[in-house]
Parts: C-alpha cells; sequence; structure tokens
C-alpha cells in the first residue's frame, strides 16, 4: 500500500488551495523534513538546493549525499543567506527553491481518481479511501502536525471546513515536515454537505467524541472511511457530529480529558492501518 | 483500568525529580488542562485559583463549576495580575497556586508498590505495568506532549535518561496539559542498567525503530512492557537499542520518514491499551 498510495499522491500533486493558486513564482522550502520530501517526490521541481557548509554532521552528510543522487544543483549559503532566504529559525541549514506542483483540482476529481486507480488491480491491492476531517483545527502547529501524521498514514485527503481551519502557511508546512507538500488538504464551504457527498460514494463518517460509548476499536475500518476530528475542547460541531455515520471515541485510561488533535488522529489512522495490513 | 491506574497514580504522587525536591514552597499552575488535572486529583493541594472575569465562555463557566464543587477559595485577577502570575501567554483566564504534591520516591518503590497492588486482585483486574522510555527527548514541548498521551493510555511511569532528556518546567507542564502532575517522571543516571533491572522484573523491553521488520502490530503487549522511542531524526542510541529485548516499526505509508515523538508514543501506547482491553 505504501508505494501505491504515494505514487497516486504525487500523480495527483496537492490541493489547489495549498499552492498560491494562480501563481507560479519558485516558492522556499527549508528544513531537512520539507527539503527532503520534496527531493523524494519531485526531484525536477527542486530548482536548486542552499546548504550550510558549517554543518558537517551525519544528518546533513546523509541529506547531501540524497541531493547528489537526485542530480539536483546545490549550492553553499552561510548562516546569513539562509537567514535571508528563509527566515532565521528552523531551517537546520538546509532551504530550496522550487517550482509549485502542479495543483489538483477539486475533492470530487480526487475521489474520482482514486476510484479509477482501483480498476483492474486485484482486490488484495485495491486501497479504500481513507480520509481525515478536521472540525475547527484553527492552530497551524496543530494543522501542521495533522498533515504529518495524515502523510505517515496514508492518507489520500484532508479535509477542513473554510471558516474553522487554518490555511497552509509556513509555520504548517515546517511543522507538517514536508507532509503540505504531499497530502491533498481541502478547505471546503460547507462541511456537513461535504460529508453527505461523501456518503453518496460509499464512504463511511466515522466521528470522534469523549462521550461515544463504543471505541474505535470497535468499529471497521477496512472499507472506505472518513475519521471527523474535532479541536480539542470544543470537539465536533453538533451538525458536524449529526452528519457522521457513527460517532467512536479513545479511551482515556488516566487523568487528562483528551488528546492532542494530531496525537488522536495518529491513534485512530494508525488504527486504521493496523487492521488495513 | 481507568480508574485503578489513575487511583494508584494518586496514591503514588509524582515522581521526586519533578516537584523542586526539598522546596515545599507553594507552586504555580496554569491553563484549563493543568489546573482543571489537579483540581480532579488532588483538590485538597490548591491553595487558591485566580481566574480572569473577562472571560465568560462555556468552557470558564464549567471550570467555575468544577471549583465551587471541590470547594476550593476563588479569587478574581485581571490580565495583568495573571500575567505577574505566570506570564503573559497560556494561561486561559486561570491560574492556581498549590502545595508541591508529596513526591514518590524511586522507580523501584514504584514498580514494587505496583506489584503489592496486584496481590489479591482477579487476574482481569490485575494491570501488567506498562512504561515509556524517552531516549533523547529534550524538546520541553515534545516530552510535554508524550506525558499527555502516556497519562491517556495509562502509563504507570516515563523514564529517561538524565544526560539525553528535559527536565520539567512551565513549558513542560503546559502542553503536557496537567499530565506532568499525574504521570511519575523518573530521569535516570544510566539508561542501559535501568533497563536491564526492569528485565530483572519479567519487563519486556520494547524499542521502536525505522528499520525494525516486524512491525508494533506483530508484537504482543498484554504482559508487562516498557516501550522505548527514540529523539526524532536520532532514534534511538545505539547502546539503547542493544538492550531492548525486541525492536519493532510503525508501518510508514506515506512520504514523509518518521512521526512525532509524541504522535509514535501515541500509536504505540494505545495498540497497548487496544490489546489489553
Amino acid at each position: 500500500m505504501a508505494g501505491g498510495c504515494s505514487g497516486l499522491r504525487d500523480l495527483l500533486g496537492p490541493a489547489a488551495s495549498r499552492d498560491n493558486q494562480g501563481m507560479s513564482s519558485p516558492k522556499v522550502l527549508f528544513g531537512f523534513h520539507a527539503v527532503g520530501v520534496r527531493l523524494k517526490t519531485a526531484p525536477k521541481s527542486i530548482i536548486e538546493i542552499y546548504f550550510d557548509p558549517a554543518r558537517r554532521d551525519a544528518r546533513m552528510r546523509q541529506f547531501l549525499d540524497k541531493v547528489h543522487e537526485a542530480g539536483v544543483r546545490l549550492l553553499e549559503a552561510d548562516g546569513v543567506r539562509l537567514a535571508k532566504l528563509c527566515g532565521a529559525h528552523g531551517h537546520q541549514g538546509v532551504a530550496a527553491r522550487a517550482q509549485p506542483l502542479a495543483p489538483v483540482k477539486s475533492l470530487d476529481e480526487l475521489l474520482e481518481q482514486l476510484e479509477a486507480a482501483q480498476i483492474g488491480l486485484p482486490l488484495a491491492e485495491r486501497q479504500a479511501p481513507l480520509l481525515l476531517v478536521l472540525d475547527g483545527v484553527t492552530d497551524p502547529h496543530n494543522l501542521g502536525a495533522c498533515l504529518r501524521v495524515a502523510d505517515g498514514a496514508g492518507v489520500h485527503a484532508v479535509i477542513a471546513p473554510k471558516d474553522h481551519a487554518a490555511g497552509i502557511n509556513a509555520t504548517v508546512a515546517k511543522v507538517a515536515s514536508g507532509a503540505a507538500e504531499t497530502v491533498p488538504y481541502f478547505m471546503v464551504t460547507n462541511l456537513a454537505r461535504t460529508l453527505n457527498e461523501l456518503k453518496e460514494r460509499d464512504i463511511r463518517i466515522i466521528g470522534t467524541s469523549d462521550v461515544a460509548s463504543r471505541s474505535i476499536y470497535q468499529t471497521d475500518l477496512r472499507a472506505a472511511v472518513a475519521l471527523v476530528l474535532g479541536a480539542e475542547g470544543d470537539g465536533l460541531r453538533a451538525l458536524t457530529a449529526k452528519t457522521c455515520d457513527e460517532l467512536v471515541s479513545i479511551p482515556m485510561r488516566g487523568a487528562v480529558e483528551s488528546l492532542n488533535v494530531s496525537v488522536a488522529s495518529g491513534v485512530c489512522l494508525f488504527e486504521a492501518v493496523r487492521q488495513r495490513s
């Protein structure tokens, strides 16, 4: 599933809403993860990579090996130059200028292509859609962390309501460790309507709620599912919860009442990975 | 298990290393989670709670209801007063002054008490020790997030090597959302030696590694286990990995190569929760 899934996502490219739609000027990526993922998934889109020659540790050496393998243009840049390019913090001594990836399209198109990609595949190799819906995650760190774990679990798209979401910015991209480049992120106008459209495509909508009596471990995640998580504290909005086919909880065994939304996403999404493997 | 476990942890109190050992002066807690957990687990230790009367939303109302129920002294404090008490950011309009909890002791004592607490219990109600070992998590945000998920999964103690760890500070406590108050955290001098001591107590040591061929889902987590996670990027140190009984991986399905350590902790610990439930 790993190869197939990320392959499909490469084919699809990122969601239109993420890539400065309409602009074709190069964008700057920084940090080992973010640059490394672009190097892995779309090396030809990279114009050049900058690195700080003062950093000579194992991580930098491994990174430079990969750059050489990919045949991407490599330039030395000291701290001052890097800071000009991408700010003083968080670049870890590496940055890249790259062409924006060709945007994909709508969630509908993505789902169509996902369905089309299954045709002709042996049953065992088909991948049921796995979607993550974030209802009210407005903090960029949390969104970035959610995108990272969504990518890790092979999620096909992350969906959020336009009015209760964070957009993709530099903070999100950094925390996402490259996943903002690879996981399609769609902000939709009317989340309940989108969830109903997913149902029409036979995607089961599973919401998480602290008060649900069934646990995430008691539900079948092998068929097409969209997992819906709410913001910490508030949880799902009432209409969102009502639109779900089923509500499940993560069993809490201690004193804290809830998990961080990215950790909760990880627990739920990797339960799907477990059931599907 | 939930009640039993957090009950036991209340009984034990926090680890000695966390609570300004030797100092008995009151400490300041802030934020809904951190103050809320102390209110839930040890209300009598709270000297007084401060709240910003300008904040009148549902969350504050629910919080104040709980304070009234617990009979804790409540004082109004405006933003300026709160900022003096606990800094300008992150308090969410609530803070508390509280007595430090009676420290527990050594990891040995905790494990002894945990064993003693099982005696006489029907088999079905016994709780095999579940420990989290963090090898090289030096970032306070990551440590706080790990403590939160450890608490959520009912972990009995978190262990870290003194030389490659973060101590508990205000940032850790805030991110831990109260769990820094409830999960015993032990910084040990020699991690490999501690792991060997755990083995002598029939606790299996399971390390996580990107390159392990078996997945976390292929190992039995129902008996006593310590799950060992390394820092992002570096992973486990060589001696730590060598000391583990078994190495397992989290199957990655996308482009990013690893998960944030708190998310990885969540995925592994809640797999233990699933297997044990």
